[in-house]
């Protein structure tokens, strides 16, 4: 059994997709983030940094397998399955690439840009165009990567599109729009209308 | 031939490190990030991102790989070698997970925290606490891991310790201080002494 951890959140929604995309069955349980589910002491012993989503895994042989952070899962399942993922070569090192991008620059940027522009106590005016501007440079930089491919690795759907999908489908949060990122729109909407991508989205709303 | 353009910056000396520690030759080709050389457009046509550091592998068959993102680098010499990240099971995920934990949680943290303690044209007092209180977050977090385990990922030496030391290294613009979490002390001091570690920082240390 695959059980799932997670919550309508940007990063959440990353792992239904995958296991949609993968055609493996999970179960998926709540964490009300907005009730502060993942601060009580039944989570933080499951993961101990208070983030959604985890995965724990009973189907392996030795012991089960709790993991955490959304992109590690990612490859956690694209190698226990052998998809979505280059087995070597420079298409595999692109995946990788634009896992980090995401995790490193795009995530925090749009993940701040939100919190300044909407939950700041006081107004923090240089945090808040710091983070905005960010998020619409990494925003543009992927631009410059769609206009030359398919897909955010290369030509091919991998778990790097996935990675980036979950904030574009959360980005008014971050106050980014597509407008001036043609390439970024067409890339989002194609994500957007593969039949396992809207499973999970549905899936995922369900719990909130 | 592997060429890495690179700085003695967190993220750069990560590289190093895992060439020296895979034994493997490359030539470090300074790109000094005080002067703004990141921006020009020599660099800029090797990475787009305009961020250091970027590796270059002439070695492969096929095509020259043009590489950015520490850790994706870091992955790609892994692989490349077989060495310093578990070939399969939960060993295997547990790298991925810090290795995530530093790019999207610690890392930012500690870049954050050191830009509003250090840069900031004015001062935004709640953002200098936010980010300053989440870098001391992720270390205590990463004590508790290093209270179980000899290294970041289990009992093994891998990559996600490569990744981690980079920011511990340059921990002091982040304001951070080991006092408080001794595993993670006992940790930096038992990595930062091994002699693949010392010759890498030398190197980097020479750019400047």
């Amino acid at each position: 059994m695959i059980d799932i951890y997670a919550f309508a959140t940007p990063n959440s929604i990353k792992v239904p997709i995958a296991l949609e995309e993968l055609e493996l069955d999970y179960v998926l349980h709540p964490v009300n983030v907005r009730q502060g589910e993942q601060k009580k002491a039944e989570f933080i012993a499951l993961n101990p940094n208070g983030k959604v989503p985890v995965l724990v895994d009973s189907t392996v042989a030795s012991d089960r397998l709790v993991l955490t952070e959304s992109a590690a899962i990612l490859i956690y399942l694209a190698e226990k399955t052998g998809k979505l993922l280059p087995a070597s070569g420079a298409a595999r090192a692109r995946v990788f690439e634009q896992l980090f991008f995401h995790a490193s620059a795009l995530g925090p940027a749009f993940g701040q840009a939100g919190f300044f522009q909407r939950q700041a106590a006081e107004p923090q005016p240089l945090a808040m165009q710091r983070f905005s501007t960010e998020a619409a440079r990494t925003v543009k930089m992927l631009d410059g990567v769609l206009a030359r491919h398919a897909f955010v690795a290369g030509e091919e759907f991998s778990i790097a599109d996935i990675a980036h999908f979950g904030w574009f489908w959360r980005r008014e949060f971050a106050g980014v729009s597509l407008e001036d990122t043609p390439d970024v729109a067409r890339w989002f909407d194609a994500v957007a209308s593969r039949p396992a991508v809207q499973r999970a989205i549905e899936r995922v709303n369900a719990l909130v």
